[in-house]
């Protein structure tokens, strides 16, 4: 749990024992949505800066990790995804990434709080512009309700690319919500959730995958990747199959780099290549032995 | 470049446009040797943390992500290595990693700071253990001028453990210090170098790399791991191969888990094993980019 304070021109994100302050050249946006406060500011070093609830959701330079990422790890384990569906991620650059992919045929999006997507619209146009993707549809409302009426079965892929588990998140890591992602999944079908620091949370890890284990009856597996400005510089996934063709995550069956356009599209990858997404399995002996179920 | 303040309780880590700070429970030592300014300080949630000059060397709680990469990304690399030098090191950490692996007979260790020697052996008797190991020769001076007294071909290993290239070190990222470490190893001994972020440092790392293709006529590659309180929260080890039996670093021929007593040794490995040793060599795709002789 971290909160934020501006002083002296900083902003500083606070966790337990340790803090990270950005250089602020200026707040672009500041105000209190119907579920949380938006802050956007242009930092001396990182670009501009998202901020929900004073935690930072995204900054300009190192979003790239993140949202190539959680995008790339789900749809390039399975082939010629059609149907994905994205929870949260209001920013719209997991739209923008899932764009890459020809083979898809739908994006639903469920975005609790508009305020996200139209501040990012008007402060973040090169993440927002998946929202014009003509695949693209929006859902403004709560995900756990679009959840349970999706027909069973319907999506190939879904990205839950929520904020930490606090405030509106907070359904968003407890058993029922992951039982409505499974029923939505056709078999072999895969989610990708994003799921905390390595260094910070292994308890909460272990308490994700142990639910994980018992909802997905396929493969379960945790990947991480650098991200500077979150807690402790990393941020990690789970990714889950269900059950159905087996889906192995360790080895990209549909190879970024041989879908067309996929890699220059819109704008080139920063982060993201297959030889990324094989090394974003490979975990630190401590992170073996702490959660115990991997 | 970082410095630190003191400030209402916390040490603050400043980089251009940025600050990383750790609360402090106590400061338990504070002295400025020949060389530089040693501080080690109680955090609340890191672990004892030792300071030089201002940045951050290592905490308890992640050192173990840097000092076990950095002696076995270069040991692990090639079968049976005998004689290995270290470079700085003076927390004793490295040879502590080193002295997991049997075929050693010789680990030299030249540090220029006898204050970071005598304060390890205090506030990190864990790490500083290393120093006990019989084939431990300690040398106490500057490494430039103990490598130009190293008989040629005399090492298998060179482990350089410098801090950030100003101050004492600075002489440790240019092409004199590297030729005498390429003369000093046999043909196909490995050095591994500490190398700086790629979130940061692309331009550093660039040159470092360029000059080292040069000096070193076999394999040159980079590798990187999380730690999170470096900047940006990852840090960044060059390995290079002189001219001979071809080394390839991706792929360790010389597999810890294979060795004798080396993964409980003393304390048990807490991050590096063989699939985190290939994993560290995936880079993302703009560093790809950016250092262009990668």
């Amino acid at each position: 749990m971290m909160f934020s304070l501006i002083r002296n021109d900083n902003i500083v994100y606070l966790s337990i024992g340790e803090a990270h302050s950005l250089r602020v050249e200026q707040i672009l946006f500041k105000e209190r949505s119907e579920f949380q406060e938006v802050l956007v500011f242009q930092s001396s070093t990182y670009g501009k800066v998202l901020v929900l609830d004073g935690i930072v959701q995204l900054t300009e330079k190192d979003e790239c990790a993140y949202q190539e990422m959680i995008a790339h790890l789900p749809l390039c384990s399975i082939k010629s995804p059609k149907n994905v569906l994205v929870v949260g991620g209001g920013d719209g650059g997991v739209l923008t990434e899932i764009s890459r992919h020809n083979s898809v045929e739908l994006i639903d999006i469920c975005e609790i709080d508009k305020m996200v997507i139209d501040v990012s619209k008007r402060f973040f146009p090169q993440l927002a512009v998946g929202f014009d993707d003509p695949r693209v549809r929006l859902h403004v409302g709560d995900a756990v309700e679009f959840l349970k009426c999706a027909p069973a079965g319907k999506y190939d892929a879904v990205v839950v690319d929520s904020s930490d588990p606090v405030g509106p998140a907070q359904e968003l890591v407890e058993r029922p919500f992951f039982e409505t992602i499974a029923r939505a999944l056709r078999p072999g079908g895969v989610l990708c959730n994003m799921a905390e620091s390595m260094w910070l949370h292994t308890h909460l890890i272990q308490d994700m995958i142990s639910i994980c284990r018992e909802t997905f009856k396929g493969s379960v597996r945790y990947a991480w990747t650098s991200v500077p400005t979150y807690p402790s510089g990393v941020i990690g996934f789970l990714l889950c199959a269900t059950e159905g063709p087996a889906v192995d995550f360790l080895h990209p069956v549909n190879p970024i780099e041989e879908l067309e356009g996929a890699v220059q599209h819109k704008r080139q990858l920063k982060y993201y290549n297959s030889e990324i997404h094989r090394a974003a399995f490979a975990l630190p002996s401590f992170v073996k032995r702490e959660v115990s179920c991997l």
